[in-house]
């Protein structure tokens, strides 16, 4: 977060930051999310029931409360956050005290009133699932704390990868910066193409079959393998112009009696963490059952762990080679 | 800015920061803002002619480079934003680096390639005007620099209170907190209370007459009487609620040989400072000739100059005692 002290003068009147309690009036407000966690926990008390659980990254201690609803002996909610001020309070009138400890301070530092607990709760989940999420921690929480055969809630995810047409859209975000007032802005063009846009994108606008192109188990994954580089091939279903990819995850909660899933791609319904949109440099016109070859790379950038360096190889070569196109995009979400 | 640093754990990973240039890119998209700096510029190049000007807070240095278009000999561009790499960029691929000078820098800091300037331009307005506004900086280089009878654009803001109804969206707002998923949030309707909120009014909203209550003169003003308190009065137009109070204000350029005017009120176009929204703890009802005296008084907090303590009284007496209702207000926006 070092780079928001940079921002002054023309940034700072402008930045957003007063609104602090709406970051979470948003996220519950999120109920694909938040029903989704509250399924996954308060439908399944045979598994919580006097069990000790750890709410990673608890915010207003949403989850830690569906946890003692659920029947947990005790939960223990931690987050570095001032709001954990706030979460006392709730926690507080909703006669809840006694069951929740809630500790400020990193995952690494704070000191549990336990040596291990049954089962860890988190939504640890960022835009394009790994940016400025709190994995990492999640794992550190695991390896530290979770007993030999704890569950983890949620315990899978899964990235995928699609094609879409987004002239319109594309040429307001990028092609803006050609004439700014009857100025170029193509400096700011560079940036706007290297940065990957959070955005819904309409169903109707994808062109391909989506490709599952990475997936986390989160009881084996390590920091490390956080890190990742895979394939994927999309394949057009109809005749059009892909101007982006687009990626977006699934989490899957599949300790649970009935399996809790919830999807964020545009097929599904609105969620905060929205479509994470990376454009081409210029267009594919692509003709039903056409594929295109690429791989996704992703790794923390050097500066700061939870920002991420992106790279995006593709190669199209349909039969008519007039139309044929690759090459390698670099993006950073920082 | 401190208070960012805080944020942490469930609310990093959610935070927007990374689309920095977006923060630019909605400013100059933001026509209404942007075409009222060109028009009081471009259009009165017999003000501009050969004069050197000062950019307070720059940004990407739109405004400089409307200044050499009116004429100017020289124009210096001061940002402490890093936005300023990519100011040079475009003012290079524009031409413009022989007429524009970019310093990098607090204003108290940098040191200018002149003595004195003729002019000063500067878009150093924020929500509810002064809201992490640059207007103390303003007028820092103001003192320093500006040689007698020199202009600046703009040079009058004037701030607007109106009582608006609002009852679904303040349900959505703050109601939502009394039972979230089934639990009691009441700790964070507090909060959410005592944030203004900034968010666009629809003109059907709004239930009285307009209010100015404060105005600034940008050659005569101090930094101390950024600080204000001031009545106002405002009248119902029509039978209905009232939830909140608004505020916007409006901005002249009165030195254009054709004044410049616009206003971020709900009766005019959209402006990305929408207005701010006032939360009163209950509603009053009212009837047409009806009348609020109010106060409002605002300075900066004492942790950051650049945040905001507001407070309102107000006393609605009318002859219906059992509609009477007065109180002090109290929010923050940090």
């Amino acid at each position: 977060m070092a780079e928001i002290e940079k921002l002054a003068h023309s940034e700072a009147h402008y930045f957003q930051s007063y609104n602090h309690h709406g970051i979470h009036e948003e996220m519950l407000k999120d109920d694909v999310r938040t029903l989704s966690y509250k399924n996954a926990i308060v439908n399944n008390s045979h598994l919580f029931k006097d069990k000790v659980v750890l709410d990673v990254g608890c915010g207003t201690g949403i989850l830690s409360m569906f946890a003692v609803k659920a029947g947990a002996k005790h939960v223990i909610g931690v987050d570095m956050s001032t709001i954990i001020e706030k979460a006392r309070e709730i926690v507080a009138v909703n006669g809840m005290s006694d069951k929740i400890t809630l500790l400020q301070g990193k995952m690494e530092e704070v000191v549990l009133p336990v040596d291990k607990v049954d089962i860890i709760i988190s939504e640890w989940m960022g835009y394009f699932l790994l940016y400025e999420s709190m994995l990492d921690t999640v794992l550190l929480a695991r390896d530290k704390y979770l007993v030999p055969g704890g569950l983890i809630f949620p315990d899978k995810a899964h990235i995928y990868v699609a094609g879409i047409e987004d002239g319109e859209y594309k040429d307001e975000k990028i092609g803006f910066w050609d004439n700014v007032y009857g100025f170029d802005y193509s400096p700011m063009k560079k940036i706007a193409l290297a940065e990957p846009l959070v955005d819904t994108v309409d169903m109707k606008a994808v062109v391909t079959k989506p490709c599952r192109t990475f997936s986390i188990d989160l009881y084996t994954i390590t920091k490390e393998e956080l890190s990742f580089s895979t394939p994927f091939e999309i394949e057009a279903e109809r005749q059009d112009l892909i101007h982006a990819f687009i990626s977006w995850f699934d989490i899957e909660f599949t300790a649970c009696h009935k399996p809790v899933y919830f999807s964020t791609g545009p097929h599904a319904k609105y969620t905060h963490w929205k479509q994470t949109v990376f454009y081409i440099t210029d267009y594919l016109t692509v003709s039903p059952g056409e594929k295109i070859q690429g791989r996704i790379t992703s790794k923390p950038t050097e500066k700061n762990p939870r920002d991420l360096d992106v790279t995006i190889e593709y190669a199209f070569k349909p039969e008519d080679s007039t139309r044929a196109k690759a090459e390698t995009l670099r993006y950073t979400m920082c």
